[in-house]
């Protein structure tokens, strides 16, 4: 895929990941560094807990979920963001679920200031291996334009 | 600190973190595994972005000042949370720059449905060495009642 720049992109647009599983060390590994919190890190506890066993970070999933969106390959122009809205995890995360990541673009702006940038605001989100979506957020990208 | 219930929250509380410094490992390890970005990854590539060197994933910053608000104290009873809202990132985060996160009660609702529970929302922001505000973010976290 050539790299996209800001004209590159209309709103409807859509662009999906590859998929990638998630393991019980790499859930706990990011809990204890991050978000150690008992459902996240200890699997006896887990059980007892609203989710019923170990799940990942929320956190975790958003990391996971922009992992997957790089690997989309539509974001080397990407610049920076300055932000994300309307984060929600919507299903539980859990150890041997394989993750792929959709990007929809819903909106892009020129900049009136800076004539070699744009912002694309994306949604981002990620399904399991059911296609449930498990994660949702709007995405803000500051993207180059060409020449 | 005794462990903190729904109950003990009220809007305007305020809670501070402990500090915690930012290294370029730190940076660039995240980055490798989540947002290999130039400006995350590459010192040199940095020099020639809009940041001008390296500077730590906005999704790093997030899991860093999440563990900070862990570290505050006052999340013993969360029971998990349904997202964030307004996620932004005001300031570069550099090599070397420490954090400190602090967490302020926005509103408190008992949950209707269930009565062992209640969400309260949270702005979170972390502030660097210079008290410049680098992130500010909206949480809701699901908190256990008392008894």
């Amino acid at each position: 895929m050539a790299p996209m720049y800001f004209e590159d992109f209309k709103a409807g647009d859509r662009f999906r990941s590859p998929g990638m599983t998630v393991t019980e060390s790499q859930i706990i590994d990011f809990a204890m560094k991050f978000d150690h919190q008992p459902f996240h890190t200890n699997v006896e506890a887990a059980k007892d807990s609203i989710f019923g066993g170990l799940v990942a970070s929320g956190i975790h999933t958003i990391a996971l979920t922009f992992k997957l969106i790089l690997m989309a390959g539509f974001l080397e122009n990407n610049l920076g963001s300055p932000g994300f809205d309307e984060v929600r995890w919507l299903k539980p995360v859990r150890p041997g679920d394989t993750l792929t990541a959709t990007a929809e673009v819903l909106e892009t702006v020129p900049s009136e200031k800076r004539k070699d940038r744009g912002t694309v605001r994306f949604r981002y989100s990620s399904h399991n291996q059911r296609g449930e979506e498990v994660f949702t957020s709007v995405c803000l990208q500051i993207m180059k334009r060409r020449g």
